[in-house]
């Protein structure tokens, strides 16, 4: 291992979310980002997912852990600070001062106050036992964000972070554009580049361009203006204020989470919003719906917040008026379509205005598409290629402009989590693979639900579940008390008490002439396969039958 | 009633899928479709959704349903058929003869061969009571493909089908433009249209445009081919069949509906695939793999089709070789995204090529875009217009469309399904409404799933359930045998022996201390207050305590 730099991927490699890196030479180690991920549709029951750090844990001894480097403060890459500082409470954690800024609120509900943390500002250089960290400032659709050039034993190698190449952002900072061509001449031995949106051609648009799409919002609505997005994208809660400030309407703020991003900010200076622009979400009332604007959390459509209750009318204080012009400002994240287009229809049908991405142009991507791709590649000019952050899809289609750029292909790795790649001054090998799957916080557990309880949780969903219960007289083979039927979702139960009265009476039937073997197994046999022939469901059916 | 046409959607307004439409005059009535609509993502166990005609059944003595009238042979468009016909069993079926054809197949399998149908031609007219209906031919992306124009006492509706204006056709029969545009001539009170792609600006592309990509991909690839598309996408098993002749490959066709649906269109000669193209499946391994192509179902991911189990490896008698290129002949209906994306990852992660629309242009949509809804309604020049087949969104872009045309904006009516239009000569009136809803399907039960048990098995998916049986002295109120625990979907089992005895304990002495009240209800209430506070989960929690 001494001579070799790992680089090891626990998150972010085949799948969108929980990106987290591991740079390991001899027995010192770094780590970029720890995130979280959103779960599937068909993850039941789960709040969200972690990267598995096991390698981690299992080589404590042996591996001296000097820092987690974050390049920026979305949920996908600080989300699992809370778990990780549980795990790793001596690991100081350094970022950026916006992304500290918002991890501390992070740490302080969680309970890790005191847990270390160190502010770098992007171009600063730190320096960690093998190695010199660079940090170098990209646009993406947080402000203050970096990718790091990490210069190891064996080369320098370049993590692009979340990018895209905007010219005239928000914050007017664009990228560090000549400080990431200074390392082609360094000469870079290996660059991992963002994949999210290697399927889409050309330039990804400038956040600028929302701005002529706000004005028109702002020029032309009648009623109060209601503009949801992600409580971390700063840089539209700057937009929707400069509007705000133009066209003559106060500002309020619809979820905590927001709010909070809002006040951190804004105390940092990367937010401008003036005193005088806010108002409590308590006051809107005493103002004329003209003379509005509502920042709103909940454009993922996620059920608790401020978007899909105005949706559904459960919201504590805030309440739809028709007249009413919603912006959807960000696109559904694949898996949330559905849920969120059922929002827009609700809002429709409540008489609201709603406009999103195709009627206008109300939001823009945050990642590099493909042209930005081969500038950041051919900047960087890496001997070696690694594509990251994004389905398989994504990694091959980076991997197939690498190539098309005159990468050879065996200097291109597509891999995944928990792959581990090891670099000499001159090779890439593709080493064994730890453990990098996925673990699911559920309620308080980390990683007590497998495949085994989500398996469950299916069949349930499925076709629900019946339970049988009785006491039998075991020397007479009787029931004393005849069987009971538990259920719940599997059949509508007040139009199927004959169902179930029959399944009763066959299971007292099966019950009393069993002579050997499994009594409970023999019950619950019969009744399956009856509901089955009667349905052609098949819920999970058990029998507890106690024999006194 | 009488003197006026009332019309009522029961399926595709406020939603994509399960189109039906009624059309009243008197005691007189025509139907439209009967299509049915896959279940979403949180409508856990339904197996699909038919429109709900409670309105047809309680009126059944009152009004003659003169015929079921069918546009295409998509499912959304007659999926519901079977089901129709248990209920209407003397209501006749007419379709143009492919679209009979494949309804045909439907009726077999579902026990209803005799089911009266009729075939008419695209251009023929058909007397019903007071309804005179002359179609016309559109494209769309299924053959055969007609709209309505239906002479009613009142006036002249149009209903346009699902169609686009494709002047390239696979089939070579473009939309009769001639016939749409003479109704103007004729004065349309009303228009009917297609909503779908309602957010899409330009023109939708035409299917000719899919010919170069896969002349690209027939060029280009070393080994088999393996096309995923719809079954019922007849023109795409065309284009296919006419790159594999001209490159030199055998066609085989994975997928029992696909190959009937092959059979069907080859007999009425809507496809033309020589006898000498096709090989049967079991046939491939005699071939190299470069001279053959498959079709196979499953582009949607659904999980019994023939692309997942290529993907998981689980197929009878197919298994991916690596360098098989598959080709994505789709795109991914909303909600079956994640689903969809996981496939394609699973078979690049086996090794093979995978082709889909963003790179290259394998798909294109069978709907009209904003430019072709703006040509429909300026050739029909309709009085009223009423946007069909969508989701709200839809049926108001459409309406913005229609809108920015000239139509004043109260003879556009934006109505969702169940609600009755109800048309004088010159008057629209937005009546009362009707049940519209979902009727679900879950195995053999029509309908008998609601709300409440979707809620339970939603609620079962999440968090699982926790059953306490036991049996106590009554008189002693001590338990003769000790609480028994059954649980799934809630905690790990193999880890969580000791907070189930835990709860096992509590059960005992809460059950044990009850004096009065319901004892089920007060140890179920102790024990889902325990649980909730070791864990943050909800699972449901049920006692079945017997006193004896």
């Amino acid at each position: 291992m001494a001579n070799k730099l790992r680089v090891i991927p626990l998150g972010g490699l085949g799948e969108i979310g929980k990106n987290m890196m591991v740079f390991e030479y001899g027995n010192d180690a770094i780590l970029v980002d720890a995130g979280l991920m959103f779960p599937e549709n068909d993850m039941l029951g789960i709040d969200h997912i972690i990267p598995d750090w096991r390698y981690l844990t299992e080589n404590r001894n042996r591996l001296k852990i000097h820092a987690l480097l974050l390049t920026h403060a979305h949920e996908d890459h600080v989300g699992a600070i809370p778990y990780f500082v549980r795990d790793f409470s001596n690991v100081p954690i350094y970022g950026t001062p916006l992304t500290i800024g918002l991890v501390q609120g992070k740490l302080r509900t969680s309970g890790a106050k005191g847990h270390p943390t160190h502010v770098f500002e992007a171009g600063d250089i730190l320096r960690f036992g093998p190695f010199v960290v660079e940090s170098f400032h990209v646009t993406h659709s947080i402000p203050d964000c970096v990718g790091f050039a990490i210069d190891t034993p064996v080369g320098l190698v370049v993590h692009s972070g979340d990018y895209k190449f905007d010219h005239t952002p928000t914050d007017g900072w664009p990228t560090d554009f000549a400080r990431i061509a200074s390392y082609s001449q360094r000469g870079v031995l290996a660059l991992f580049a963002d994949s999210t949106n290697a399927e889409r051609p050309g330039w990804t648009k400038s956040e600028s361009v929302i701005d002529r799409a706000f004005d028109e919002v702002f020029h032309s609505a009648e009623g109060r203006i209601i503009v949801a997005t992600f409580a971390s994208l700063i840089s539209r809660i700057q937009q929707v204020a400069n509007a705000a400030l133009y066209y003559g309407r106060k500002m309020a703020v619809a979820g905590y989470s927001m709010s909070q991003n809002i006040k951190i900010a804004r105390r940092l200076k990367y937010l401008d919003v003036p005193d005088s622009l806010l108002i409590n979400i308590d006051e809107i009332k005493r103002y004329p719906p003209e003379d509005i604007v509502i920042m709103a959390t909940g454009s993922q459509g996620e059920p608790s917040a401020v978007l899909a209750r105005l949706a559904y009318g459960n919201h504590r204080s805030l309440e739809l008026i028709p007249g009413d012009t919603i912006v959807m400002s960000s696109h559904p994240i694949p898996g949330n379509e559905e849920t969120v287009y059922r929002i827009t229809n609700k809002l429709l049908q409540k008489g609201a205005h709603v406009i999103y991405d195709p009627k206008a142009e109300v939001h823009v991507s945050g990642h590099a598409s493909q042209e930005e791709m081969k500038l950041m590649i051919n900047m960087v000019r890496p001997k070696f290629m690694i594509p990251v952050h994004g389905e398989l899809k994504h990694l091959h289609a980076h991997a197939d402009i690498a190539y098309a750029l005159g990468i050879p292909e065996e200097n291109i790795a597509v891999v995944e989590n928990g792959t581990i790649l090891e670099f000499t001054e001159d090779t890439m090998t593709i080493g064994e693979r730890v453990p990098g799957g996925y673990v699911f916080i559920d309620g308080t557990g980390i990683g007590d639900i497998g495949p085994a309880v989500l398996r469950d949780r299916e069949a349930l969903g499925r076709d629900g579940f019946v339970i049988i219960t009785g006491v039998m007289d075991k020397k007479r083979r009787k029931f004393v008390a005849p069987p009971q039927i538990i259920s719940r979702g599997f059949v509508y139960l007040a139009n199927s008490g004959a169902l179930l009265d029959s399944a009763a009476e066959l299971a007292q039937q099966v019950g009393e002439s069993v002579t050997n073997g499994n009594l409970n197994q023999q019950v619950e046999g019969a009744i399956a396969k009856m509901l089955y022939s009667e349905t052609r469901r098949r819920p999970m059916v058990f029998a507890q039958i106690f024999e006194i």
